[in-house]
């Protein structure tokens, strides 16, 4: 195996293989759902026909949930074919759309993908039949879209693995290690070496690959039986600085992801520390909803020297709300899905830390149900900035409407949650934590990459600042 | 409702509706299976949302039994999105594919009717951007590629129904008639008129509409809220006949259709007819195997006054083989499919019609069952003649190798399939009983378009002389 | 294989297989649906786990459709398990059920097939517990219900075949011939011999059994690897005749199953030449809406030297009626299912023969349909008399107010239908058909069980003269 | 509603309602799978058919997993139905079995809870017929078997909730509290009052009930519309102590139900405690495999004082294991399961708490995990004693014989599994935790119910003694 990447998402499935000969054979399969219903285990016995493959998991923003958007998008070219997998949101998509189809090129779907796929099929002048510069090309459409986009392209033998000048969506690669080295346990029948490369690094681990290093802004790498190879950096328009997505660190990413070289779950356990340091609480035990926001909690207990303790228990069976013979127990709610440990907190004054709040109906029945099992107060402690605006490079957010910041409850937001206090954390907070200025009591926390720059990142979604602008 | 098709097949289905606005909105649906599965009843739903619309059931010859080649196609181009359906079989893909993609193209699957999709969304020189001219686009695309194909397009609040200049496939118009009018039972909500197109008239009946006329060869008919409109007649080479395939009286076609003014039916009896002229048998009584040879045998047995029985009844639950728990039961076959009516034949000499012998497993072990039972010598008559050769042109029929006609077991077929005797009706006795020269008592059967030619015809398995030159 | 019995019904499907050993391995499995879907094939290959068994396809009447109504009903008992599958109704099962329960036993369905099985299992005083007398048991039972079931019950190596006193219900014997004697072709590995019992005697030749004889009314057939052995008749009331269920002859059975040596297909022919004889038509072609009615027709037509034809194709995939976007699609109904063969009929008058009108909503729309295509008259000829009693063993008959013979409508069923003319035959006339008397040109089309009596059927649906004094 | 209660288990579920009239209607529903897949939709909406009933999910310990086997068990006696659903295993089951079956019962699962329903259906000679004394039955199946089960049976308009006499398996009483009052909101449509019994608490506040106390060992509790009324305590013998499960404190219940007056969570993180004391550990960090063992880690952490901080965490969309084309991918294993928050533990030395080793081969690749992540030492510490004996009584514990702690390899446990040490909390120590006696800092943690004798308690898997002798 060369290299297979899994971008994130739940949606829909799908991936292609090469068997990597001069005139390949391309293995397809693509499904609805997450990969284990995507791919059946008669799918992914069709794995086996290759050496190389990319696959996608999609995640859908704004394109409709239908299998003909299922990535990745495999195209026959007069130089045969290339199959393309992306992560991202392309910011002048309309604007290219008009420019392929005035060239005559019918549009199948409303992708941003099977655009990008279409570009990257149009011979521009530079090169003759025969000797297609696959290289060239990808330059080319660096130069007509700026921004967001990581891309896989595979074509015969090789897979070009690409991150946008701005590097807004992540992209790293991973060293496949065979198990007779990780285990000393001998050599075995399809054991192997190769690279892998995928939106988290999280991934590698569960295929025994190791975290290796991230494509650059601006980066191609070439993938191939020879190794991997940087071929290019396309620079940013000069003063530009780069822009990776501030809520991978937040919300998205999984928590042992690392990217700019740090674990995602340290730089928000020192989001936690800078939020207490910001704002502390008057508080017994400090504790938080499960799962997503632990780090955050403990991180907060640890600088406060306030125990954390647990207040909930997940059902762990609760499944769809499946039966709801009156209002009573649509009311109930929340109750459903999680009991409460009432021992641990009765009589005691709590602090719940979240990640965000963005609609706010979450939250406030937790309040309601922790008052009623016995806390004397609960005070929420929201470990990142208020979210304000739509995101136009590829993070699903509610529209500006629909955001608790953005309406008139955000005035009294405890009163309408029904906490005793509510705080968050301030964009500067937040920069510091993501920077490691802050709350970092230890700076070789960092695991490699040391002299990666921490310098430039999106925090739209924030402040309302887009890295480049936006064409409509 | 305006227009709206379904072509035949089995394999999968979809549909595109227009609201046929001047910004339309399309609504799409495919899946895969009979239609009955590809449209649940939230599918069919959805059909309410236009008033004109294009579908279509697919029937696979040589492309993959995927979703992705489901049709209708739909693309945007730079004037709007265009949705096309199509049936029959392109004899120059390989070439238009070429001359597609080095137009910069990218092509996402193997079917014919994505090529003609992608080749009307190319703009030629001769129009401005704001004003497509389709006609001359599908008047070009016709000179392009001479055959095979019936082809509906739709544009925005437009349906043109084309067929090939040999008119190889066949197409036909039917009109709506409100039910006020045809059952007089006053006007109710929900009633129409309005105009349909489909490959087969039989469709017509089981919606309320009535058979109006056939689309020529080579005809564009254009079908809007005005009407229909012929709008042009893209001429065959000189000295070049039409080609419509026989294949669609001798087996294809539901026997309720009508095709060159006559119904298939009546065409099928003229066969069995016809054979009895060529090939009587001294037998007791005559039958056929159920059900698509009946009203050969029936006009076979008419001829030889002879009396028509039935030997087979059909076990109507026998779906899939399920059980074979040993080869004994695997041995019993045809068994499970059909009961022996023994009262009927026992003691007789019976002669069975068949419409056509392909590979000649079917036939075998029915004559043994047969036997079995009691009767004393069973006869084969074949309502049409040996099947030597492959066709290209969207019929599904094996190999050369595999065909019967083409094996050496052919020299005494009747031994091979342990009949008394085997007799096929002639070509020329085919185009006879086609022609209406044969067989036929009476002129008058033919319905309508009693001014239709009905020469020219495709015998190309049969005969092996194909209407056009094949490039591959 | 000893003995495997299926009996008719497509709402669920059960086997139970036994090994045969003195502490016998039962294997069991049961689904809803047709065969095909209750046994998918991994239940199918566990069929191979006995030698000997039974097998149940429920066609319910009353009780629920559910699966723990699925037959067979496997319960353990002091000496064992048994095993029971059952065809028919209990006329006085309310009364047994509560004498059952007296004795402190806990029904858990509603069916008559669990009664039977508790019954069985209740240890009558005249038996020591090492040595249980199943025959007497058996015997106990039918005298304590006189009709209607038909049988099968295992016990470890052995299964007793089983047919009321009344012989309400079907059930014969067929005998399992070895393969390499069927067709010569030598001995094969899975070749076997053995012993079916079945509803009807059409299931024997797809399994490659052949008929051998009927069980009798209150007769007890013993099957083990030791052959069979008819074990003892328990009489009926004297007076009393048998009482076999004349619908299985006009509409329940499959034409190529034989009761009383006689196969139903002639017995349907008969039917048609006694009503030609009884209810002439002054017509020029004769047809049936296909299927069942087509050897009625068929006999009509050569009793009277009428042509018979087709007037209708079926439209084979209609499944489901899955799409009715408004009134207008309601309205054509039947024309959904059926093509009409216009040439066929167009200006002449047409008689068309039907087995049984119930409702007398199926044929109405069919007439509507032939006189738009061109008929000039269509009369209807039923095979069989009226029915206007509701049957209370095991037919699952409308109740009386819907049948259409008890409606003020019949006074003019004509004019209700639609039709030029309706006629019926008589029950006199059907007796006749049944008996062999009348219709019949030769004698000699009795396969075999010559000696058999055909005197004693249960008319009760057709005259209101139930066998037995119902008990409720 | 009156009374509901779902006993624990995922593999099938039923219910059952009454609409608790003289001659009451029941509504029946079974299906298998979790109770979201055993009750799609249409089954929840049958709940509202009655205001009583009784429901049940079933956890397979020695019975067949086939819906015949789903409870609640309903069946029809002289006196009409009466449900039952039973959590437990009658430790004389065979016996019973015989008994009932000499009587002339035919049982038709292997299932107790059929044997309990017609044991309870058979007539006594104590009573008449029109006066069941169910209240005497269930007294008198109480001195025919002694344990395990906790039952609740309905009869018409009553529930009888009943423990068996050694209390083995839990149930407790909750009271529905009307949401106007939980909530303050003002009254709604739909909402009630009313009682529901569980085998765990936990479930109570997921339909806005609260705990109210437990059915003692031998109670039989009547509910109905009057309320609850405490009928019967059937004793044990003389000298006998209860003996309930200490396996739900151990693993099975969830951490917020209550037993004997105490929060299960709180009984674990005691267990922490006071394995902290029995086994010190000098390591750097304390953490758990995520989750049951989080509040005896807690405990443990801060009984000696050290940071409790995250190892692993879950990867959310794992399911089953769907791809394995190779033996590398089986050899990664756990890391499919679990990320490695390699920041949090790299350099350091940990102490790893577990609630349970059952068969040692879950923890082992987690160890390998985290020291080839970086873990310079790896300590077990387990909060429960070795498993060594089977569970007669309802808990699915593997053989003796798959027991890690009965197999030579448990004399290096630690170098079996690979870590530097492993030990065990003692059966002294669980009993000292589960009676409150130590590592209890706070007495005032107990609830409610702080009358409530903790003394008596199964730990049959552990020690060996079981309750009562064991026939067989």
């Amino acid at each position: 195996m060369t290299g297979l990447s899994c971008v994130r998402g739940q949606e829909s499935a799908g991936f292609v293989t090469s068997n990597g000969a001069s005139t390949p054979t391309y293995t397809v399969h693509k499904g609805m759902g997450l990969v284990s219903t995507a791919f059946p285990p008669e799918a992914a016995l069709k794995l086996r026909h290759g050496n190389l493959g990319i696959c996608h998991t999609r995640y859908s923003t704004t394109g409709n949930s239908e299998l003909q958007n299922c990535q990745p998008f495999v195209v026959d070219t007069l130089h045969g074919k290339i199959a393309v997998a992306h992560n991202g949101e392309l910011v002048n998509a309309q604007a290219l759309r008009k420019k392929v189809m005035r060239h005559g090129v019918g549009l199948s779907t409303s992708s941003d993908s099977e655009l990008i796929t279409q570009l990257l099929a149009l011979t521009p002048p530079m090169e003759g039949l025969d000797n297609p510069d696959w290289v060239a090309r990808i330059k080319n459409l660096m130069t007509e879209t700026p921004t967001s986009y990581s891309l896989l392209m595979m074509f015969k033998d090789v897979i070009y693995a690409v991150r946008d000048p701005y590097g807004n969506r992540p992209l790293c690669i991973g060293r496949v290690v065979p198990v007779s080295k990780l285990h000393s346990s001998g050599s075995e029948e399809g054991d192997t070496e190769g690279w892998v490369v995928s939106s988290e690094s999280c991934s590698f681990q569960s295929i025994g690959a190791r975290y290796y290093r991230e494509v650059l802004p601006g980066e191609i790498v070439q993938i191939s039986k020879h190794g991997i190879k940087s071929l290019s950096i396309v620079p940013r328009p000069e003063g530009d600085l780069p822009a990776f997505c501030i809520f991978e660190y937040v919300y998205f990413a999984r928590p042992d992801s690392i990217f700019e070289g740090q674990m995602v779950y340290t730089v928000r356990q020192r989001c936690g520390r800078q939020l207490a340091i910001e704002a502390p609480t008057n508080a017994d035990v400090v504790s938080t909803v499960p799962e997503s926001a632990t780090p955050a909690a403990l991180g907060y207990a640890q600088q406060l020297g306030l125990p954390y303790i647990e207040v909930l228990c997940k059902n762990r069976y609760v499944g769809r709300t499946f039966i709801q013979p009156n209002t009573r127990l649509r009311q109930l709610g929340v109750a459903k899905k999680f009991g409460a440990l009432t021992d641990n907190f009765a009589g005691k004054r709590v602090v719940i830390i979240d990640d965000s709040i963005v609609r706010g109906n979450t939250i406030s029945p937790i309040i309601k149900l922790l008052k009623e099992a016995g806390a004397t107060e609960v005070h929420i402690r929201v470990a990142s900035p208020p979210i304000k605006f739509p995101c136009y490079m590829g993070i699903n957010i509610p529209t500006k409407e629909e955001l608790i910041a953005n309406k008139p409850e955000f005035q009294d937001i405890a009163g309408y949650i029904g906490a005793d206090s509510v705080q968050y954390l301030t964009v500067e907070g937040l920069l510091l934590a993501v920077q490691g200025g802050i709350g970092s009591k230890d700076k070789d926390e960092m695991i490699s990459n040391k002299s990666i720059s921490r310098v430039g990142h999106c925090t739209a979604c924030l402040t309302g600042k887009y890295p480049v602008e936006l064409e409509w």
